[in-house]
């Protein structure tokens, strides 16, 4: 059997069709254009999922199941709960898209779908449980345990960037104060740099970006960081720091066997991985016990199509 | 079939038999004596084992197993990992006791084994996940996950109360900084109530202690802010805002269908529960998604010797 995958993103909507080991047999994309009614959005979801089954040459018999990763909440029963970049609330996705291609439909927050996408044919596969962050915009979060994904009894667990870090810190997109998000993510980065560099004008950083704040990305500043930058280096070291304190909750909460780091923040690859594994062990609550297997994603960009097919799985 | 259950704690072992509801139908204790020798300990375990079964009538053929609730890590082969108040590290106790009573052994950290309590026999019974916390000195929690009792991959799970709610802030006993049973346990109320007290020796607080800060304690200050004591009040509110951040931590975390209030502090009732409540909503990531459902234990200090019991049954 095959599984349809669509990751639901605010730019674009990638669609692909997978096989049995997680692998994408054939992909397709289109524009988003998020401000559509929802209707006009999901025909062109199902015109997608037709186009890769053409590619791949299956017919809808071939199909088990369609999965859809969405950047909000969905609910059990394939309703997207809210839906902020695409300004959804209430919408019977399922119901909708099962009008095109009468398949079971599964839907599932992108985070996770990522982190199930992993656990199926990625670097978590085989483990029993482990916990996905994507370091990018925000913090995003993919929990399993026991084999399953565990979003919780109301569909609001596994936001660990809005779990609170510091009582009382740095105000959060959501209305909260100090949430995890603030400081571990890309955008915390680049707020810790623009803050280090307002009173370094002269650092490696503000000469990679010619000295427009507007473009210090996490990117800039671990090149200067790899540089020995004095400036990145003591950015970086608080990023490290505000992250591993997070990934050490992580552990005296739910102590996972394996922890996985992905979003774009992760491309940092080793540089990053090193540094937390380095930085871990003063925070370990059980420093003698075992601790579980940090390790970066493996899929990349397919996670979102890969982990929303697979929702058929679960 | 009857279980027993055995509570080990640093000042009394209390050992009960229990059945298959869940009630306890004979019990006894004896002085832990802390300092002596592991083997001398566990063969008064087994002494009031068999005397609480000779007290219930029964024999042990009655008896399907033997479970254990330590203030401390054990491993899923019945040693105890660390236990910290009794000096104990890689202790055995498993084939220790089937010296005496040749029955499965079971042995899980006390606060988890609260947790497993109430689910089997109290308040969170019916519920298919829940957190329960201990308010205690410290801050214990016992996490149940799809009917099953989550402790991680290591055993290093469930301890909430090492989670960082404040990065660099008040220094724990661990070593580390900023955990959450520095803010969210009659401790964290102790301290509070003193730093408040030291500029307010006329508060009625003091007043309650005739002046003395080391009779302070969290039925004093609670009950000088039932009385509307201006700085009871604002130490009470302080801990719940603390109290309230944690709990919102575990719901953005797993999102539990039930959060469980236990431990000396939650002898407070509903003064404590409703001020919880109100404070809530605040801090909630999706407020009008579905939430746990916030609840006092209902088993007090039994919860012990009921939740080792029943520790054979998960």
């Amino acid at each position: 059997m095959y599984y349809i995958g669509i990751d639901l993103g605010g730019t674009n909507i990638a669609v692909g069709a997978v096989n049995e080991e997680g692998r994408i047999i054939a992909k397709t994309e289109t524009p988003t254009l998020a401000s559509r009614p929802y209707p006009e959005l999901v025909k062109d979801m199902a015109a997608c999922a037709r186009r890769v089954m053409e590619e791949a040459h299956i017919t809808e018999d071939d199909i088990h199941s369609i999965g859809i990763g969405i950047p909000g909440v969905a609910s059990k029963d394939g309703m997207v709960i809210f839906c902020t970049n695409l300004g959804w609330r209430n919408v019977p996705i399922r119901a909708e898209i099962q009008q095109y291609i009468n398949k079971p439909v599964f839907v599932d927050n992108d985070a996770t779908v990522a982190g199930w996408a992993e656990y199926q044919a990625g670097v978590s596969r085989g483990t029993n449980s482990s916990v996905f962050l994507t370091l990018g915009t925000g913090l995003g979060s993919g929990i399993i345990i026991n084999g399953k994904i565990w979003a919780g009894a109301h569909g609001a667990g596994g936001e660990l960037g809005h779990v609170v870090l510091e009582v009382d810190g740095v105000p959060c997109t959501c209305g909260k104060r100090g949430c995890a998000e603030r400081y571990c993510s890309a955008t915390a980065i680049i707020r810790m740099a623009r803050e280090a560099c307002s009173d370094a004008p002269n650092c490696a950083i503000m000469r990679a970006v010619n000295g427009d704040m507007d473009r210090i990305n996490a990117k800039v500043v671990f090149d200067a960081a790899k540089e020995g930058d004095s400036v990145a280096v003591q950015v970086f070291n608080s990023f490290i720091k505000y992250l591993t304190i997070d990934i050490n909750n992580v552990i005296s909460f739910l102590d996972p066997e394996m922890i996985i780091l992905g979003g774009g923040v992760s491309r940092a690859g080793d540089f990053l991985l090193d540094a937390v594994k380095a930085a871990l062990p003063e925070y370990l609550f059980y420093p003698t016990l075992g601790c579980p297997e940090l390790r970066l994603a493996s899929l990349g960009n397919e996670a979102g199509i890969i982990g929303a097919a697979l929702l058929g799985k679960e």
